[in-house]
C-alpha cells in the first residue's frame, strides 16, 4: 500500500470550483499540504487553484498513483475503470450513495468494475485518506492532523474528524501526540480493517493503531490480521455497539453486522488487541505507548506532594490489578514526616529538588515497571521545574513515567514541558492507571 | 455557621512579613479578596500590607467572627483560648504538628481548651476555608475558585487547591461552574463532615456538595447527615481509600479509620449519597448537576451528527441502565437519508437550523428526561450556532440538555457558548453518559 499512502502523484476526480463542495475542499487540501503533484479532473473547469483541470483521468500528462473521487455515486464505476486504465492502483472513493443509501447493487458493481480494472478502494461512502508524515490528506477533514506515530483506522468519518479537531488543538494534554495515518474505511466495499492492519504492522512510520469498529465482515480474517499486527504493536480496538441498543443504532449507521461487547472483547484480547469501552481512553491508551511504551512489569510507584492524589492513585491501579510493592531506598533522604512507603508522599512544601531526590533514591528500574508523578499545586510546588526533573528522570527510566499534574490554570505549563519532554500526562490518577493498564495488558498478551 | 462563613471581621494570627510564610499568604489573601475587617496579629511587627498590627487578639479594636490561626503548633492551645475569651466562636486551624504528627496529646488538649473556651475548631492541618460568594479566601490557597453554588468539603486540602486550579483555568469546560464554600477539614478535631452537611443542606448559596472522605469517625453520625443533606440537595462522595492498598495509604496520611469501597458505596447510596470513583467523575457529575440539575426520566434522547459518536453514547447510556425509545415526531421534517430513530442522525451535513428542526420535533420533554446532543466538526458543521440553538431549546426543557462537541480546536468556541448558556458540556460521550447517570441515581433515591 506504500502507492496509497506515499503517492508520487494524486489526481481529485470531481474537483470542484465550488468551495462548498466535497471536491472542492480535498483538492484544496492537497495543494495547500501535498508535496507531489496534484492534478485537478474536471471537465467542465479549466483551471483549479492555479492547476491545469483535466477533462478525465485518460488525458492526464503522467501516471498517478492515487485518485480521490468525488463525483455522483452512478459515474464512479466509470471513473475507477478509466483509472485501471491508466495503471491508476487505489482509488478513494468518497463519494455516498452506495450500500448505505440502499443502493446494494451500485456498490456490488463499483466492486466489480474495480477488480476487472485491477484496482483497490478505500470507501465509498468514505471521508479519506491521510498520511500526515508526508501532508496527504487525501480527505475532505479541514485540517491535517500533527504528525506523529498513531494510526486512526475508523469506521466512523466524523470520529476521525474528532480526534484531527482534539489533537491540533494546541492543548497542552495533546502536546507531542501525532499522526501517522488516518483511515477512514466507509462502506469498506474492497480495502477493510485487515488490508490496514496487515499494511500498518510493517509500516515502520506506526507504533501504535487505534480501530474504530462497528462490525466485521469476515471475523477470522480480521482477528487473523489483528494477531499479526498486535504481536508487532499495540492495536487498541474502540467497538461501536457493544450493546444490543448500540448494534441496533450500528445497524441504521453502515448496515454491517455488529456483535457484543463481551464476544467481541473476548475476541479482540485473545488475539493481543486492547479492547476499550470509550473514546478518551481509547486515545489516552494511544497517547500513554505512542510516548513512553508498555510498563516493564505491574509493579508501580507512585510519588506525589499530595496525599489524598496519592490515595486515589493507589485505589485506582489496586482495582485495575496492579501491585505497589514498597520501595527500598533511604527514607532519611526526605524529611522526616514524608511517607516512604508507596506512595511515596514528598509533602505539600516539595519543590522540585525533593522530587529529584525522591525519584532517585526510590524508583528503581528493577523494582518497578512504571512510576505515577502527581502535582498538586500547593504553595511552594514548582510545577514547570518538576515537569523537568521528571522528564529527565524518565529519559533514563525504562518503563513509563507518567505525570499528573492535577489542576489547570497554574500547572499548565508543567504539563506542556512534561508531553514535550516525552512524558505523556493524565489530569487525574484514575485516568493515568487505566491508560497505564491497558498498555500493561499488551505487555502481557505479547 | 454563619459566622464562620459570612464573618464580618477576621483576624489572622501569625500574621507574618515573610511572603514564604503561610500565614503571610492567608493575610494577603483576605486583604485581596475580602471586604470586611482583616486584622494581622503578630507581637512582633507594627504594620502589615498596610495594616495595623496587633500584639493578641486581647488587644483588638473589636470583636471578630472568625480566628485563622498560623502559628507553631504548641502555641496554638493558648491563641484558641485568647480567642474564646475575646468571644470569637470560630477558629479556622492552618498550623500541622498534631495528631498528623504523632503528637495526639496536643490535640486533644487543643480540643479541651476550644471546648471550654467556647469556640469551634475547623482543622488543624488544614488549608483553611473559602466562601467564594463573598471573597472570604481564609485558607493558603493562592486564588479563590469562581463562584457559584458548589461546596467541596475535603479531607484532603491538596485536591482543594487541585480543583481550584482546574475551575479557575477559564478552560471552555470550566466556563460557569463555580463554587459557593471550600472546607478543608484536615484532621477534624473536632468540626467534622457531619456539621458541614448539617450547615449545607440549608445553605441557599449551595446547590450540590462534594465531599472528598478518607475516613469518617462517627459512622452513623454522618450517614444521618448525609441522608439529611442529600434529601434536599445532591451530595457527591468521592471516597479516598476504596481499596485495601488505598485504605493503608489513607492510614498513613491523616491516620483515620478507612472503609471498603464497597461498604461505603452501600451505605452512601443507601443515605441518598451519590457514590462516585474518580477525580474527574465527581466534578463531572457536579457539573451536570450544578448547570442543569437530574433528569426527569430514565429515557435519554440522544441527536448527532455523527453515526459514531451516536453509537458510542447509545453504548455508554444502556450500559448504565438509560432507556432510549424511539421519538414520536415527523421524520419527513428532516432529510430522507437521516435517520429518526434514537440516535436521531441529523447526518455530517447538519447546519444549525436542522439541529433546530430535530430537537422541536424529535425532543418531547414528555417523552424524554434528558437529551444529549452530539457535534462532531464536519464540512459544514456549525458549532458556535448550533451551541446557541442547544442553549435555546435547553431553557424550554424541563430535564438536562447535554453538550458533547467532540474535538476541541474548531469546536471550543461552541463549548463556550454552550457552558455560559448553561448547558453542560462533555468531551465524549461515554463521560456525559457517566454524569447524567449520577444524576440520575440521585433523582432516583429521592
Amino acid at each position: 500500500m506504500d502507492r496509497l499512502f506515499y503517492p508520487r502523484a494524486v489526481a481529485v476526480v470531481g474537483a470542484s470550483r465550488d468551495p462548498s463542495k466535497v471536491g472542492h475542499g480535498i483538492f484544496r487540501n492537497l495543494v495547500r499540504d501535498f508535496d507531489g503533484q496534484v492534478y485537478p479532473v474536471n471537465p467542465k473547469a479549466e483551471e483549479l487553484l492555479g492547476r491545469r483541470c483535466y477533462p478525465s483521468l485518460l488525458e492526464l500528462p503522467e501516471r498517478v498513483d492515487l485518485v480521490v473521487i468525488a463525483v455522483p455515486a452512478h459515474v464512479v464505476p466509470e471513473v475507477v475503470r478509466e483509472a485501471g486504465e491508466v495503471g491508476v492502483p487505489y482509488c478513494v472513493v468518497i463519494s455516498a450513495g452506495f450500500s448505505e443509501a440502499g443502493n446494494e447493487d451500485l456498490e456490488r458493481e463499483l466492486v466489480r468494475t474495480a477488480r476487472k480494472a485491477g484496482v483497490r478502494l478505500v470507501g465509498p461512502n468514505c471521508l479519506g485518506i491521510i498520511n500526515a508524515r508526508i501532508g496527504l490528506n487525501a480527505s475532505f477533514a479541514a485540517e491535517l492532523p500533527p504528525p506523529g506515530n498513531i494510526a486512526f483506522v475508523t469506521q466512523s468519518g466524523a470520529l476521525a474528524t474528532s480526534v484531527i479537531d482534539w489533537f491540533s488543538s494546541g492543548d497542552v494534554g495533546t502536546i507531542g501526540v501525532g499522526f501517522s495515518k488516518f483511515v477512514s474505511l466507509g462502506n469498506a466495499a474492497d480495502l477493510d480493517f485487515p488490508d490496514f492492519l496487515e499494511y500498518l504492522a510493517g509500516d515502520e512510520d506506526t507504533d501504535v493503531v487505534v480501530l474504530y469498529v462497528e462490525g466485521v465482515r469476515d471475523g477470522p480474517r480480521f482477528l487473523d490480521a489483528l494477531s499479526g499486527c498486535a504481536g508487532r504493536k499495540p492495536v487498541i480496538v474502540l467497538k461501536g455497539g457493544r450493546t444490543e441498543a448500540g448494534a441496533e443504532a450500528v445497524g441504521t449507521h453502515t448496515g454491517s453486522l455488529a456483535g457484543s461487547g463481551k464476544v467481541y472483547e473476548g475476541l479482540v484480547e485473545g488475539e493481543g488487541g486492547i479492547f476499550v469501552e470509550g473514546f478518551e481512553e481509547a486515545f489516552d491508551a494511544a497517547k500513554l505507548l505512542a510516548k513512553a511504551g508498555p510498563p516493564t512489569s505491574d509493579r508501580v510507584l507512585i510519588v506525589t506532594n499530595a496525599g489524598g492524589g496519592g490515595i486515589l492513585a493507589t485505589d485506582a491501579l489496586h482495582e485495575l490489578g496492579f501491585e505497589l510493592p514498597e520501595p527500598a531506598g533511604d527514607p532519611s533522604v526526605l524529611p522526616p514526616e514524608a511517607a516512604t512507603g508507596n506512595p511515596v508522599d514528598v509533602l505539600g512544601d516539595a519543590d522540585a529538588e525533593r522530587y529529584r531526590i525522591a525519584l532517585e533514591e526510590f524508583a528503581d528500574p528493577d523494582r518497578y515497571g512504571a512510576v505515577i508523578v502527581i502535582l498538586t499545586p500547593q504553595s511552594v510546588t514548582e510545577p514547570v521545574k518538576t515537569a523537568r526533573v521528571v522528564v529527565d528522570f524518565a529519559e533514563g527510566f525504562p518503563g513509563p513515567v507518567i505525570g499528573v499534574w492535577m489542576g489547570r490554570h497554574s500547572v499548565a505549563l508543567g504539563i506542556r514541558v512534561l508531553e514535550e519532554g516525552g512524558v505523556p500526562t493524565f489530569p487525574s490518577p484514575e485516568r493515568a492507571a487505566r491508560a497505564l493498564y491497558h498498555a500493561a495488558r499488551w505487555a502481557e498478551m505479547l
